[in-house]
């Protein structure tokens, strides 16, 4: 397969070097430079045990103009007190002096093993080494950079037109599935040189996540250092102040799918995965609730292992349901297609169906599991994957 | 290992007959008689796909007196539309003409594969069979007639003094663990000879099942299933009509222990558990505070695969503890035991922790997890069992 070649973002220049987080032979410390008069949104992790990185870049985040981006690979510095503050602190300031900005201008982010305290001079040592290499086709070497148990980089990019300017959206990601964030991090990084306001940007990330990230089935186990960042260098001639100006609606969906593009890979890349999995919901009463039973359903170990086992065992479906519904649900109104099979019909199995139907669904290695509730007009959806002996053994393994 | 031998309870009476409910060759059908007179209360699935039994018995424990249960494994009768309930009906007439009692007066229950019909006709034919064996000591046998992927029978019994009276209770579970209520189901029955007064066995049967089932892990799957019943057949010399009457504390407490009996006994039969594990919470601002944070860290799979590795991964604990305290958790102040050793200590890494302490706990086949909040005074516990290659390859080839 031909490495992908991810085009440059005008107003971002990014540069990976190794620095031995972790004792390995490769790049894990990614530093990224953003043109001044970007605008730069992030969300992060809701984990309220979040990692020293997380702290300090909702700080910095409000506090003006952000201009660099560090990320280390192989060391979360979560669960690590006081020093993993003053560590994490340090080594923004050392960005901050060589590239002469302030240090609150920086965000840090580290993905790796909780609970254990950075190697900082080895960041620090690499830093510097970094800002000497600062280009703007560092975009693949970057994805590849802040990779912890992936096993692929994932990486997209999108181009537009708006009013006669050609805009450039590229966006990194790492995580091998929100399902198994043993890694402890989910980490995407998104750049178009739109010019964007500031409000407007934080409400885009927002949305974006919400349609992407945010739509993968996690174990319910969300990282301690989880975070996605939308850039806007505002290089290209083209200005979004507010949704009614021309090309917002555009721009706001190639984001959007080029967030979800790289939220399925991470799906896709799930440790142990060997199915990808659309669950979509329809006929709910409120997108809460098409969501509480896409999710319910989607992260099942009952229904991820059955998943597994390719097998089209469609009572751990209404089971999953009847939970995600505690009251007033009229089960007899409930229909379940696996792709355009018909499996359960008023609540129980559909007349015409035959097991092997579902088998042959569920032998693909890509395929969707729709739910009509019959009580409303909201839908939703979210991707998952299945849960695999390769699952137990990477999760059981980990550390040793 | 020799047999157990559960006293009989005075009032009640019991048989198991092979009805073939699946192809096999075994008891499979469950009869109990309860005498006149009885209090009989129950508490049943939250799961609103719930199974026709449960609709059935939910109608009828509200109708009057309870004088019969019928217990079936093999075929749970769940998602099986108007067909099944009216099964289910029939199998409650078929024993109310048999018992010469009143249709309303059956409770009925169903354990085992969702989503197909009960072979009622065999059923039918197996209830006169048993109906003509019912006998006091039947409890052995019955806890092995509603066994599905139980590599054990469940059993429990205690004897008390009260006012010089003795009193007897016995019970019987089944449930390879709710954590792979693959079978749909668990079962519990409880029955005492003490005279307890309706009102007051409603609220028994609530306060014991919350002490004992509802502290056992759960993939978040209940079924579509459960229940627990409590019988008080009043033949003992002993009234009990308030909680201020003389041996109601005594009578509770043991209820309670046997429930908790049952219920760790269900953990430990968990199909491919291999540790036993109390999570035990202390230090938050409330019961229910407590109680999120045990199930959040017990049933996380992260924690639950380091467990099936003797891997003391401490860092998934504090990931699990900010997933379940999202707001205000001074992180800060939250340490961490694994039985007697301290291994985090103010939300960071325990500074005398050795990580051979850590391992030589998380090898024992049952140990505690113990979390401090440091935030308030309530304390709980759980109890949990690790997720291993066995669960999954029990839940991918079930059905096969």
């Amino acid at each position: 397969m031909p490495e992908s070649q991810l085009p440059p973002v005008k107003g971002v220049r990014l540069a990976s070097v190794p620095a031995r987080i972790k004792d390995w032979q490769r790049d894990d410390l990614l530093l990224v430079e953003i043109a001044e008069g970007a605008s730069v949104s992030a969300t992060f992790t809701q984990n309220t045990f979040c990692a020293a990185p997380v702290v300090v870049a909702r700080e910095h985040i409000h506090s003006g103009e952000i201009r660099a981006l560090l990320v280390n690979a192989g060391n979360a510095n979560a669960a690590t007190g006081a020093r993993g503050l003053s560590d994490t602190r340090a080594c923004c300031e050392a960005v901050a002096q060589v590239m002469q900005i302030r240090s609150e201008q920086v965000l840090p982010f580290s993905t790796g093993v909780i609970g254990e305290h950075l190697p900082l001079q080895r960041l620090l040592d690499g830093i510097p080494k970094a800002a000497r290499q600062l280009s703007d086709d560092g975009w693949d070497q970057a994805a590849k950079a802040i990779m912890t148990t992936d096993t692929r980089a994932k990486t997209a990019s999108r181009t537009l037109q708006i009013a006669g300017e050609e805009i450039t959206i590229v966006g990194i990601a790492k995580g091998s599935g929100m399902i198994q964030p043993n890694m402890a991090t989910m980490l995407a990084y998104v750049a178009t040189d739109a010019t964007v306001a500031q409000p407007l940007l934080n409400a885009m990330v927002k949305e974006a996540v919400s349609a992407s990230f945010n739509r993968v089935s996690v174990d319910g186990d969300t990282s301690t250092n989880d975070a996605c960042v939308l850039i806007a260098t505002g290089t290209a001639d083209c200005e979004i102040k507010s949704r009614s100006d021309q090309g917002y609606a555009e721009l706001m969906a190639a984001i959007t799918q080029l967030h979800i593009e790289l939220a399925q890979a991470v799906v896709k890349d799930g440790e142990g995965a060997t199915k990808f999995v659309t669950v979509q919901v329809e006929g709910a009463l409120s997108s809460e609730e098409a969501l509480r039973v896409a999710f319910e359903v989607g992260e099942s170990p009952l229904v991820k292992t059955a998943l597994y086992a390719s097998d089209p065992n469609w009572g751990r479906l209404v089971m999953a349901i009847g939970n995600a519904i505690p009251e007033n649900l009229d089960t007899e109104k409930v229909d379940i297609y696996l792709d355009r099979v018909k499996v359960v019909e008023a609540g129980g199995r559909a007349a015409d169906y035959r097991e092997e139907q579902g088998e042959q669904v569920f032998t693909q290695p890509e395929f969707t599991i729709r739910i009509a509730l019959g009580r409303g007009d909201c839908c939703e959806h979210i991707w998952t994957c299945d849960f695999s002996h390769e699952y137990v053994t990477i999760n059981a393994e980990y550390r040793t």
